[in-house]
């Protein structure tokens, strides 16, 4: 694209929705193989299949007794049943004994069901009426008291889909299995530089007046390993283009996610902007994002590797990479379901002011389901350290009255 | 205690909430120092002050110019202020001007305000009259596009506090402060013994009739590290007494958190309390909790350790553990202040039975606000692995029915 097309897609502002939903840079990291221990989190590159019938034997759900459910039909206290009890089931063995008509085998919870036997009376609805006889006084309906052999999961039924965080359950069910490895996506290696002629590292001790510490990169690091990357701090890069460039292309050509953490002002945000556009096709996608905090952000699509170029205030910068950075990084590590977003339903406890045509995040406190906006300037970190959560008002309000219930979105 | 008191303890049902509530081990892991780096969800030991004002310096949080509020007191379009622009400030640098009466300075946001300058006019509300000139069009309260020196955190101030595992933007926050390593609480060691004839170690290709993997060893290990432990697998026990007893003491002596997933049968049961029973002073704390699934759990305080004897089968065991074992590895790890459970709000699909007097859990899958209750046998992994997340049923309840608003905790 020339001229004014190139022209008019350098200064696109997009929604947040579009963003979601639009930018798809093609990078997906390549495939390896984790033990079950390490698979939590990890994302399967394909759907595991059972290797067999979960659990693989009609099982007991109960402590009681093995039957023939028809043997029991119609049994009550008054008029039980008097089944023969012929033998008994340890646990992890076949049983050694069938169970025929008018008699019963003893059964541990999590037995293997003998022959014959088609139900498990609960030990509470028998009493031993003589030795080697039961009465059982409440009938059993067939199957009753236990599980098909494949009614956890049938052979070739799938253990764990793909694209989806393995939970802890999707690790048990997988060693129930016996699938002691997965292949997954590798983790997104992120690489994260930070710019800013005023940013030092946060390991120096004292501040010249005018320096800030690089609050941003450590807090992006936490954010890209929740977000199931691997983080790559580059650290700080001045405000000077030819630095810049080279560091962006050094950074570029070993991680699978460029994050820029750019400068606050004016001058130095057009620098970044000048130099990702620089940096590879298609290249720019949204110059801005409606947004706030977070307008000037920079989302590009580098040769397939998304580029994503912050505020430089690290307020903004948190609040913009949680909302479209964890989601790209989810994106390009393989995740076609990402874990649902964990949200409490609270009141508004005041007014909290808006402007149509974008999303605001507005950081709360909570207490008693009430949600307090946390307000000041957005150069503050600690709006976002005070905050319990966030609420995001539409692109649509013009804000919102006091009172109304409202989605927090909680920090953990 | 004696005789009918130590009868009376060893029985003792109790409900989730007087588990939550009263179930204290005195056990608290050590104090180590951590770098910011791996700070994530770190529990802080002792709370962390600022040592100097945040950000240190007054700020400008806007591109503009510093100035005397004063002097733009009534500005407009139509009667501008004229002032006379003296120098500019950059980036990281000390002003090397003042703002006189009748002034202004240039300022990158972010930039450093000048002596007296007390607010910083936006350059959207200005424009340049001549070269060194320029009119302001609006007028600036004291204190507008500005942040005080210790308006983020003053001196002294609390950073972060003891006993929350930190987030993102706590980490952010210390960076900020040039804290660089932080006291913390040690991961809990969680020592999680396997019992059961019946079990083998999921790496067992092909079973024998009755055997089943050990599924719930590597699921509870990914729980425990969800709550800030750190797993020690210590594989599986046969159902015997003396064995059992020796692998629970050498686990306790290495642990601050011990674990038995228990075989299922009353028999295994009753094996595995006797031996906790045994492991040391005050020693079971409860004998079954209120809950289904879950009800066959075991609390025992050994010489402050706690040990928690969970449900033979994986399903109730993670249902257990996640609600009772997660909260008490985080009370051993110095957490007074756990994170939020994530819950949405959804519209029961249908009626969910359950009974007066104990917690009942139920997995459920979500769409479009409405809660799925997914029903099978208390033995089937399948129902917590197809499930979004659980709904709690409560004590007094003796059933919701359909329609019904519940809060569903979201498997994440």
């Amino acid at each position: 694209m020339q001229g004014p097309a190139t022209h008019r897609e350098f200064f696109a502002v997009r929604t947040v929705a579009e963003v979601l939903e639009g930018f798809r840079p093609a990078r997906r990291t390549p495939v390896e193989e984790v033990g079950l221990l390490e698979a939590r989190g990890r994302v399967p590159a394909e759907p595991v299949r059972a290797p067999h019938d979960l659990p693989g034997f009609p099982r007991s759900t109960v402590d009681g007794y093995a039957v023939r459910a028809s043997d029991t039909f119609g049994a009550s206290e008054g008029l039980p049943s008097y089944l023969d009890v012929t033998g008994e089931v340890a646990m992890g063995r076949a049983p050694a004994v069938a169970v025929a008509p008018g008699t019963a085998v003893a059964m541990p919870t999590g037995g293997v069901l003998p022959d014959g036997a088609d139900a498990v009376v609960m030990v509470e609805h028998t009493q031993e009426a003589m030795a080697g006889t039961i009465e059982v006084v409440k009938p059993v309906a067939p199957g009753e008291g236990t599980v098909r052999a494949d009614e956890d999961v049938p052979a070739g039924g799938e253990l764990v889909a793909a694209g989806r965080p393995l939970r802890p359950q999707d690790v048990a069910l997988l060693a129930a299995a016996g699938v002691t490895s997965v292949r997954v996506h590798a983790r997104p290696r992120v690489a994260i530089v930070s710019t800013g002629d005023e940013v030092v590292d946060a390991a120096v001790e004292r501040l010249e007046v005018g320096q800030v510490r690089d609050a941003t990169a450590p807090a992006l690091a936490a954010l890209v390993r929740d977000a199931g990357g691997e983080p790559d701090l580059r650290g700080i890069v001045p405000d000077d283009r030819r630095a810049l460039s080279a560091a962006l292309r050094d950074a570029l050509a070993a991680c699978d996610v460029l994050v820029v953490s750019a400068g606050s002002s004016v001058g130095a945000r057009d620098e970044t902007a000048a130099v990702v556009s620089e940096l590879g096709e298609p290249g720019i996608w949204a110059h801005g994002i409606a947004l706030r905090p977070g307008k000037p952000t920079l989302l590009a699509d580098c040769g397939g590797v998304p580029v994503l170029g912050l505020p430089g205030n690290p307020r903004s910068a948190l609040v913009v990479f949680r909302l479209v950075g964890m989601p790209v990084v989810r994106l390009v590590g393989g995740v076609t379901r990402p874990p649902a977003e964990p949200t409490v339903r609270a009141r508004l406890a005041r007014d909290v002011p808006s402007a149509a045509g974008r999303l605001d995040v507005v950081q709360v406190t909570l207490g008693d389901g009430v949600a307090t906006p946390v307000f000041g300037a957005s150069a503050l970190l600690s709006v976002l350290t005070d905050a319990d959560g966030y609420i995001v008002v539409g692109d649509e309000a013009t804000g919102l009255q006091a009172g109304t219930e409202v989605d927090v979105t909680l920090y953990a």
